[in-house]
């Protein structure tokens, strides 16, 4: 239908917001100092990512009777704060955890029937409720366990524009809520999300915004959850296009912030379409807050944040969730093994960077079979970094086990890795320091590494990534550090010399396992991408290789159970995206 | 619609079989090797369980192409097999991973449209193919994930007989199938059940065929899988009830089996009911194999095999549950440290019943703290089971970590605990023995264990019971064989004696937790039956306690995640079927 519409202003604030899983006091306290902000910034609208105010994933949460009564009693709560702080006439958005009421529980719907909602808070009131209604189900994904899917499209007229709401995963599919959306004849479309960050998505979600701009015909405003919980982090990267899908603005990737941008709208003119011709079956549910525009003001120009090279961005999540995972666990400080190889390296920059050198305690533990090149490589990454270190050798532990039991072979190899792992485990029981376990995805891929050893530990910074990408991030850091005139914090030979886990001597990682490049590329196909094995030959794999690998890569499945959590930086990682079982003959 | 049926007879053979995920050639071996069994029987059909072609469950390799491409290159194989080896006469329903085919991949569907399906092979051929309808998607299962539902009833005319099927949550959903087969008017239903054991579930499968049999008009056949796989023990218990309800056979739990039932069912006569009268949406799809009824025969008596009582039943899963484990990943023997307590003498108990005392190992390791009838009573033990013992004082290794770093506390408990892991795991790696974990689910629950120390190995056998449990479970076992006339394998003293990890002079479970009953009581309603810390006090509980041991178990979660598997006995354990954040301020 045509219609003449007016224009109106609308200031709108998006509120990148780092939440904690099960924290409703603090997430509300967070979701009140962002609306403070952003009321003292002007803003007529503020949003929230989400599931703000329960954090996200909530997982088995979700079916707990009681968590879903807080989540809901939190919310109203948070309404009424927001009012008595004398927010009330800022309509602030938050997504929380709800349940659907007033229907009776279906074969397939999760025990309570919880739902991934939003609520707009007004004046001191609920006074809108919507469900999500696609629910991802796959990778990390399992929100049809989780949640009842939602069926209507709030479209809530806010200052005289029509203001449509959905949430994260309705954005992806064709048809749904961006189809209400211009059915509906709204203005704005604004989505909440808690969406993780994921390596090589070139910038698919600013093309995806567009491309649903354009398809809705409404601005649309993309607020993301930031910061790291558990295995995920979640890069913000918040932002806002028109109608014809012009980006307006953006906020960084991987800070909080507030996006608070000037729009210009349509303020539709009486009648309102007729929502009975609407073409989905999704029930458009008109609200009204104000119809009067806000009297005209000069626009301020928004941000457009830079994105990140590949390579920042990857480090930039690994901080994140490095720095997040410490602090939402309440530890103080850190502790690592420092061993003079790139891996320990790395991972001691990455705390390093995540938390500040004083909360940063490394171990060298020397054996009669370490080169001498791994102690003053990692004494003098020490000394760059200014991090606290301690050395203890390790002979007369691993003495007193071999006078204990005779054991040769791969026995005596563990051993060694074992009683470093101890020793760290031991050291962290005395002083509360987090172990940060320091593998990497391609030994955790093919099982390179000792089970309680060096896979010993509370988090693994680069779990996620491969041996390559390990090399890349640590060059790509040093030259970061050259261009702003600060001292690498890798010394240079840690990045160049062969890897070795010196178990034994004069061993290399070559031994055992074909060159990384090579192997690395077989593996992000077997593990990536799923591929089968006669798929990997077709590919160009090496067909002996493929097998030797898929071996490998299949009976380390027990290892992988056993090892941290660390940050999902990658499509596939050995989180809860990849669920295979440990006995099994296939590959 | 009243019929005047004849009546025909049919044989039909349960194949309760142990199958091993992956294994498409294993489990087709095994497949036909009961097909033979069940044709030397005189069987006129026989069934297998679902996805016996497979194993259950396959987890994420649903959605690799190149395992269902492997499946349904399999059934086909296997049809042609049977034929070839002289069985294609005999009509074999076997359980395996399809694709559906034909329709464009929809939202929600997972890729490649994998189904969770039935296969009917008849002289050479796979005659017959459908899918599961309902999926279950809790608890252990996440079928949404990996399936897409089937739609169509298969009715078979076998001899005269129409044959419905269906599998596993078919059965417990209302409406759907089951209705489906009384509109089709069939005489007898088929149903492919990996169904895994649950304690406590007071012969509800039975309840359910009576009622399903006497909803849908005809007799119901109950083929379940047998043995364990990772975490999942099905415990078999196949089934057949006639049209009234009445139970005309069952088959023992725990054990593979083939149960061969003789039905008098109806032969319709023309004309078949018309099925676009059908009551539900599920297409009814009709085959032929023979119109000719079977020449009457004298049918055999069946059998109905004794339940085991439910100590005798828990005990049977967990056994199962660590021989398949042992088995299926290929190890020849176990180890396990033996402390003269009550936990790790039931673990060797267990082991000695699943898998002969000849395979199994036990280590001594005391220390300064243990007490004199720790030895004792670890070394009656070994007397009365026949198993291979060796003791190795830790304390040489306790003091070279502690000559190397200064510790006290819990750091020194950990670490005498982590010596002897370690040790474990050293001779694991040196002689080939899978490690056995010997904690529990009250120490489990409550984080009452050391990372790496006792809680390190490859399989924790009793992980999913309660302390309490395990004391029931020890007096069942000793009193099992008395009453054959055996000596009781666990010394009395280990049973009577209070609980102490021995880990500082005099210490005792109790000076750190309540009494057992009162805090497995309490974890059994927090873990087992999910309630909130509000409800947990209106059952009864102290508030203290309950405050105190929701933070215990909360905390203890990322300890959880890196514990060994273990056999699944209860509705919650601490697997893949409990699902909760590590970083979480809810309780």
């Amino acid at each position: 239908m045509a219609r003449l519409d007016r224009v109106a202003q609308l200031r709108i604030a998006l509120a990148q917001i780092n939440c904690t899983v099960g924290d409703l006091d603090g997430n509300a306290d967070l979701i009140a100092a962002y609306a403070r902000r952003a009321a003292d910034d002007g803003a007529h609208l503020v949003a929230f990512p989400e599931m703000a105010l329960t954090g996200y994933p909530v997982e088995d949460l979700a079916l707990r009777r009681s968590f879903v009564e807080a989540s809901i009693g939190a919310v109203r709560r948070l309404a009424a704060r927001l009012a008595d702080e004398g927010l009330g006439e800022l309509p602030a958005v938050v997504g929380f955890l709800d349940r659907r009421e007033g229907a009776a529980q279906r074969y397939g719907q999760p025990t309570g029937m919880p739902q991934n909602a939003l609520a707009l808070l007004y004046r001191g009131e609920v006074r809108v409720v919507s469900a999500k209604h696609h629910l991802p189900n796959y990778g990390v994904f399992d929100e049809f366990r989780y949640f009842v899917p939602g069926d209507t499209l709030p479209v809530v007229r806010v200052h005289g524009v029509d203001v449509a709401f959905a949430i994260c995963e309705d954005l992806w599919q064709d048809g749904g809520p961006v189809a209400a959306v211009r059915d509906a004849g709204a203005g704005l479309l604004v989505v909440l999300n808690s969406s993780p960050y994921e390596r090589d998505k070139d910038d698919e979600r600013l093309a995806l915004c567009r491309r649903r701009a354009r398809e809705a015909g409404a601005a649309l405003a993309y607020v993301n959850m930031v910061g790291g919980q558990d295995e995920l982090v979640f890069d913000g990267d918040s932002l806002v296009v028109d109608a014809e899908g012009a980006l307006l603005a953006r906020a960084a990737q991987f800070e909080e912030a507030l996006l608070v941008t000037d729009l210009e709208l349509p303020a539709p003119s009486e009648p309102r379409p007729d929502d009975t011709l609407a073409t989905t079956d999704i029930e458009i549910r008109r609200h009204t807050l104000s119809e009067r525009p806000v009297d005209p003001y000069d626009p301020r120009p928004s941000t457009i944040a830079d994105r990140l090279d590949d390579l920042a961005e990857v480090y930039a999540a690994i901080v994140t969730g490095t720095r997040d995972y410490v602090r939402k666990n309440r530890f103080g400080s850190v502790i690592l093994g420092l061993s003079g190889g790139i891996d320990s390296a790395l991972t001691a920059t990455i705390a390093t960077d995540a938390l500040g050198p004083e909360m940063v305690n490394v171990v060298l533990m020397p054996s009669r079979y370490s080169s001498e090149h791994s102690v003053t490589d990692a004494e003098e990454l020490v000394k760059r970094q200014g991090i606290t270190a301690r050395t203890v050798a390790v002979g007369p532990m691993i003495d007193a086990f071999e006078a204990a039991v005779d054991i040769d072979g791969l026995a005596a190899e563990n051993l060694q890795s074992r009683v470093r792992g101890q020793l760290l485990m031991t050291l962290s029981n005395q002083y509360g320091h987090l172990v940060l376990t320091t593998g990497n995805k391609s030994e955790l891929a093919t099982g390179y590494s000792t089970l309680y050893g060096d896979s010993a530990g509370g988090f693994g910074p680069i779990k996620d990534a491969w041996k390559t990408l390990v090399w890349e991030l640590a060059s790509w850091r040093n030259a970061e550090a050259a261009r702003r005139g600060e001292v690498p914090p890798i010394p240079e030979n840690s990045i160049t010399k062969p890897p070795s886990a010196e178990l034994r001597p004069g061993q290399l990682d070559t031994d055992s396992l074909p060159d990384y490049p090579v192997l690395d590329a077989l593996l992000d196909d077997y593990i990536g991408t799923d591929l089968g094995r006669a798929e990997l030959i077709a590919a160009g794999h090496d067909p002996a290789l493929v097998d030797r690998v898929i071996r490998l890569v299949d009976r380390a499945e027990y290892k992988r159970r056993q090892y941290p959590p660390g940050p999902k930086i990658s499509k596939r990682n050995f989180g809860r995206d990849r669920r295979l079982p440990i006995t099994s003959r296939w590959s």
